[in-house]
């Protein structure tokens, strides 16, 4: 059974009343819930715990781990994210959602700024699905409409992702690459873009399909990590 | 000094005076205007002339073909279309415009339908630079902005693009890959979405310095095309 | 359950007694045989069969087509690759083995001469894993083995691969792109290079699992085809 | 006029003669010397200069980086490295060399460890095209063949690179993704394996081909960086 944790940074819901009545059991709680009606092992993890809640034991029996932050990304101590990388590195699976396009790991992992525009103008966002055949799009029909969202445009500073499978329009005239896969090492990386704070989003079932999707995406393969340095000396291999 | 042939098929600039008067000489000729001031060898081609202007000479003495075609996909000869493509594979630059992605020769290189949605509707269309690195977007600011033209949306039934460089947003809802390049054998392919005949859009000087550069960019490596076939037998290659 | 048909020429297999002793069931037979105890449901059909096994009621009953020819690719009716096309671009998964890199169907689907370079000279192959985080390679270690195969060497000329999984190392001094997956339409594709006929290759025990892991991989996903064509008038979306 | 600036370690030739019998200007002394050659404006930089030759002032009048360095990786300031990531964020090409895989600056730009199999065992290596339209393969047959180099073999922790261009093949029995590029904010970074200081490898004329390719290949396109943050309101911009 896959082992998902959910991290969320869990400020927005202290201090916003209006965070917390969309989010009674906060964005962490939202996405624990459909995620466990689906099945897996789930248990989730915030800012404000030892350690970010993200102890090595909890890495270690985490199959993928799902990441909200936007106010206190500054906060994540380095050796947490160094961490985190090299669980990534290992196999382990990471869906980086929204505002966690400037989360210190999604940044180590892309190397680049990860910097994009954004408005709040309770705009109209459709994701169009660009890549039919992705297990990540499956039960998605052509588009994911959401009547008000945070604004995100281009240009998105990520390296040219591994699969395009989502990109958003928005009604005050951008574009956005708004679901995104990366590989890294021997793990596999979703960035999806949805999920403002102030909206319901995460209560959206097609966005929560896209999610349960990704996560039977992004588990870890069956495989050995490779082996690395100095190899066998030089066999007679070609001497038949 | 790169050699260009402007493919149109023509048909248009016949029948409607709408197209005729915003392009007097055809489209075709509109482009080979902007391309000569930009110190290219430019030739231009159209449908009815005697193998659609397309003869083996023309061929083997074009480094890039521009297309652009749309009422009579299905008049140009199968014939011509296999030449073309084994041009392309051979290293000649294609860069493909507009409707051009039902051309004949635009679906045998790229194995899909090539179709998708669309609308005259009379919108504005916002061409999103998405790849700032790339030489196709040199001098273009961050987007290019289309008072009115046909809508394109996706799904666009194209193979992933190598890069893709634009992406369009449409007053009416929709987002379109709308710059993409492909490679096929030894021949570099550049699709760009604007065009519709009825608009002033090669007018453009933004849409006419992204074509210029494209035309710098497809055309042909220095190199020769690879060996194929029997290679030679083994060699005692790894006996030191 | 996964309805797999295994589609083989077969026909080194009536003329070759080193071929048949190999394969006593065919090449057909020995996939068939290694993908039913995987739990597939699996059929076979072969180029001698009246439209060569694969009817339009066939077609419409498998979800991933295997694909194993050589000799006689020229025979495979042009009508009969179109309806195979058609399927793949509706989502039919396809796995395309050996030298059914010169088969019709792969080249329609690549748009490039398929071609490369080879030499039958027993030599030694190691397939090494270069995604480690693929599912295709689940299971398997760092390389696959094979005592001996017939060479393949660069340049291949496909597209270049959306994955690239397996890269094979030659004892003659040459390498070979050799597990590849690309998306058409909606459909997924993996090619994968071993598999003369005249060695045991399809009794490898890694060589089944990849096979095994691609059935996998290439089913389609569960998602209707996008609506293409004439899009719906101009909403008035952006009003709020 | 592009401005080169190439930098070393420079470690190996002072305490290694074999290496400083083969450059006695050392390895950057022997790269500015061929692209000086080729018309480019070249400097070179080293660790134990201040700042390691690569101030503000030297990186702000930098077109394209190229970076050799292997004994002393962890000797560079991660203040520089900082740096120097901005720049190519910003648009400065980079081309790493060999050993430079383990680079502080090319692991911050890749995201992965970067490591790989090696083996110093004077084996004959093959670099194969494995794209033959890509400009940084221009002038180059089939293959380089370069008759003794350490190996380098897969698994290569590395992202998918944008493209690749050539793969090794070593005597021993590995092959290795050794020529591919990627983009990283507006920067591109072109990887090229051979290198090793014990071998006359810069001194091979397809090589320096190849590095002389690179270099225009990576220089900057001529853009501004694209705007990020907080955008313009809302404009009615769909309002007709």
């Amino acid at each position: 059974m896959t082992r998902v944790t959910v991290w969320n940074e869990n400020r927005h819901e202290q201090k916003n009343p209006v965070v917390s009545e969309i989010y009674p059991k906060g964005i962490h709680g939202a996405i624990a819930e459909f995620l466990q009606s689906d099945n897996y092992e789930v248990r989730t993890a915030t800012l404000d715990e030892p350690e970010h809640g993200l102890t090595e034991e909890v890495l270690e029996n985490t199959d993928v781990l799902v990441w909200w932050g936007h106010l206190a990304h500054h906060e994540v101590q380095d050796e947490i994210v160094k961490k985190v990388q090299q669980r990534v590195l290992d196999g382990m699976g990471l869906i980086v959602l929204h505002s966690g396009h400037f989360s210190k790991i999604f940044k180590v992992l892309m190397g680049t700024s990860c910097d994009l525009k954004w408005r709040e103008a309770d705009e109209k966002e459709r994701l169009w699905v660009v890549d039919p055949t992705h297990p990540i799009a499956e039960g998605i029909g052509e588009y994911i409409e959401l009547e008000k969202e945070e604004m995100y445009g281009e240009h998105f500073d990520i390296p040219a992702p591994d699969e395009l499978i989502f990109t958003s329009w928005f009604e005050g005239g951008e574009i956005f690459r708004s679901g995104c896969t990366f590989k890294r090492g021997n793990g596999k990386i979703f960035y999806f873009r949805p999920g403002h704070e102030t909206y319901p989003t995460y209560h959206n079932e097609q966005v929560q399909q896209v999610i349960k999707n990704a996560v039977k995406y992004v588990k870890p393969a069956d495989r050995k990590r490779p082996v690395y340095g100095n190899a066998q000396p030089l066999e007679t291999i070609s001497a038949k």
